[in-house]
């Protein structure tokens, strides 16, 4: 198990008390919140493992001072000394549906899983709020689990596991999806230090230009928790003969 | 244009050489080496934009405290208030093949361009040496430089250029390729601080698991350019059909 928020993370507990129902649990997860990070791996830096040892753990939990990315790679390389049979990765506080799949840790984390060969699944609430109620994503949590774990996962693929902000009795389902087409439009807040240097924060609108009723931004937006299959062979095939047409 | 191994990387001047002969050119690229940052951006801390005031200066270039992703944004937000009409990125020292493609804060710029609906391009040298000769790349980045500009790309598609470590003369052409399926075996350096804390450093080797002679990592070995056309809708469709016949 891993995530992007961080050890501390709210999130991360309610994924350690669903998974520890279905098999021995090991947690590496970032030192501070890594929100964003995506697929970033420290190569100028050292990196840290810290075992932590509360005496109330009901399973082995380690803390990491890379990425998400890291996490993943230390806990297969220095940790379990071998593949797990399913990586682990959120509770996300906040959605990774659509494009944010690509800037996401949490999504990361499992992209870096999928990579290595481990069956991997990430999972977001879409609530960024450090208390959000978790609870309603329980039982989905473990199904979708389960059904990985026996099932296995197509080869070169990982989900991406979305839960609306509803209650349990609210969310009408799972749905099979792709990502939707969306983007983010930045805007920055530009701001002067004290000494009057100009500095800027990074914020944005997110725009859905789909209307499909088949994308995982039309499943959250109706009661759903989307899955969508995710892929890391980025070539865009259906693109090739058309640039075998170019004079190159 | 933009680049991951910062402003000050020789590769970006050979980049502002060909490009400047195409058009108009704006560089905002790093203030220090960005490579392996993925597509991080920066939402937890400040941002700064430093526009260099050299004399000799052929081009309009400004440096950018945070990742090859924020500077896309930067770029379009606060310095071009509009798309330009090609964004490139590069020339990287070393390789960007295959899944690499995943980890590179250089091709993670051209995927961001491409998202916010810029042509976009990276360009990466099979050569990590800072002192890389990067004259024999000059023809083929005008070329296909040109050959986007006039023809444009493919709605939610870019190019990811990769050139081997050869003369002008040795190149044989260029490959329109498909990601070879690779990937890196970790390895960490475990050591010691002075104080005695372990510590590791992030290693590894690099597995090329493909035989197929339509890879990037193929062509790059046989002497070839190669040209992937890379898509950021990581949707696995393929593998829909399967994951509805589970009982969800």
């Amino acid at each position: 198990m891993t995530n992007d928020d961080g050890i501390t993370a709210p999130g991360v507990r309610t994924l350690i008390e669903v998974m520890s129902e279905l098999g021995a649990v090991v947690v590496v997860a970032p030192d501070k919140p890594q929100s964003a990070m995506g697929h970033a791996i420290t190569i100028n830096n050292t990196l840290y493992l810290n075992k932590i040892s509360d005496p109330q753990a009901v399973v082995t939990e380690y803390s990491c001072s890379g990425t998400p990315v890291d996490c993943v790679k230390m806990a297969v390389s220095e940790i379990l000394h071998r593949k797990p049979d399913l990586c682990v990765s959120g509770i996300n506080h906040g959605s990774n549906s659509s494009i944010n799949v690509i800037y996401s840790g949490t999504m990361s984390a499992a992209v870096e899983a999928g990579i290595e060969g481990i069956p991997a699944i990430g999972f977001s609430l879409d609530d960024l709020d450090w208390k959000a109620d978790f609870s309603p994503t329980k039982k989905f949590v473990k199904r979708i689990a389960s059904e990985v774990l026996k099932n296995g996962l197509p080869d070169g693929v990982l989900l991406n596991v979305n839960f609306p902000k509803l209650t349990e009795n609210e969310i009408k389902g799972i749905k099979i999806c792709r990502q939707a087409k969306a983007s983010w439009v930045e805007k920055f807040d530009k701001r002067q230090t004290p000494s009057g240097r100009d500095y800027y924060w990074l914020t944005g609108e997110f725009i859905n230009h789909d209307k499909g009723e088949d994308t995982d931004e039309w499943a959250l937006g109706n009661g759903y928790v989307s899955v969508v299959p995710v892929q890391f062979d980025m070539t865009a095939h259906h693109a090739m003969a058309q640039l075998n047409t170019w004079k190159l």
